[in-house]
């Protein structure tokens, strides 16, 4: 999405340690009318999918998926809430997740009356990397016998596992911005877009 | 807005310990036809006071920013990140939150480049209880010396300490949804709106 990727490379930030910082657009500070722009790309991508329900995680998917819902004719967006203890209920599908840049492990819940047997999920997130939010994100969908109908990224580095790994389970994964790669000086690579 | 008391009364469910349950629409699945509907309203609420940006707090507040954003114009959302631990920041402004609801104490905090002096912001939140989390948004403007223009809030128990407070603070406050009384049986009575 070469909107995307020229906003990127105009505002994204690099920092030691491979960061890549899009907080002045997408995840603090949001620019709603990008995510609008978002949103009805990722309908161009899956609009044949016959979407029923979106499912994302708190707190930076939450916009995307809320313009995202719109394009598809206001399906209900599920947010997963991330909490660092794992204080499971009997009343939530739960899956833990590592996050490599906090260094933590997280468990994302969603509760069970919001995913049903059957329903057709479009899966997003706005950033993939190794992949750990988006299998944890599938866990609960198959924890639900939920149906698996896209999975949908707004920034992957191709270069770390993630891509590879969702795309080799058998999932239809689109990515709007893909980086190939970051130099100590700022400057962000991009490869072709799907 | 009658269409959602309407809303909380049909989908709204009262649990021991004073505690509404709206995450069947509000936050944790999320009705995004309902959240523009309620951005049309803050629009009508504060369309005169020449809003430059809209500052909320994650979780969930950030999709009902979005939807304000478009009706006045996608002026920027700025949503604060809560931590538990105090990890403040010197490129941050900070402050403490008491939640009575989980019982703990959250640090907010907001970039320092994402709030300027001068800017005139519209504080959003999904709920207004002891008015702490509010108390802490205008907090955080304060420090920024960015001018509150007004503050927005979706559902407000008005037998509770928080709205009364801001209001008495000098804030424009405007609620939606204004709760008088539950009852055991899962009974919602509402005030007058705005």
């Amino acid at each position: 999405m070469k909107k995307l990727t020229e906003r990127i490379k105009k505002d994204g930030k690099v920092y030691p340690g491979d960061i890549l910082k899009v907080d002045s657009f997408l995840n603090h500070q949001i620019d709603v009318r990008l995510m609008d722009e978002i949103g009805e790309e990722f309908h161009r991508l899956f609009a044949d999918r016959e979407i029923d329900k979106i499912l994302t995680v708190e707190s930076s998917g939450i916009a995307i998926a809320s313009s995202v819902s719109r394009c598809f004719g206001y399906v209900p967006v599920v947010y997963a809430k991330k909490t660092v203890a794992a204080n499971m209920s009997k009343d939530t599908y739960a899956c833990k997740e590592r996050s490599y840049t906090r260094n933590l492990d997280y468990t994302i819940q969603v509760a069970r009356e919001f995913l049903s047997k059957g329903e057709r999920i479009l899966i997003l997130d706005d950033f993939l990397a190794n992949g750990e939010a988006m299998k944890a994100l599938i866990n609960i969908c198959d924890q639900a016998e939920a149906i698996v109908a896209g999975c949908g990224v707004v920034v992957c580095k191709t270069y770390q596992p993630g891509e590879k790994l969702i795309k080799g389970l058998g999932y239809d994964l689109k990515v709007l911005a893909r980086v190939k790669a970051m130099s100590d000086d700022g400057q962000i690579e991009f490869e072709e877009e799907d």
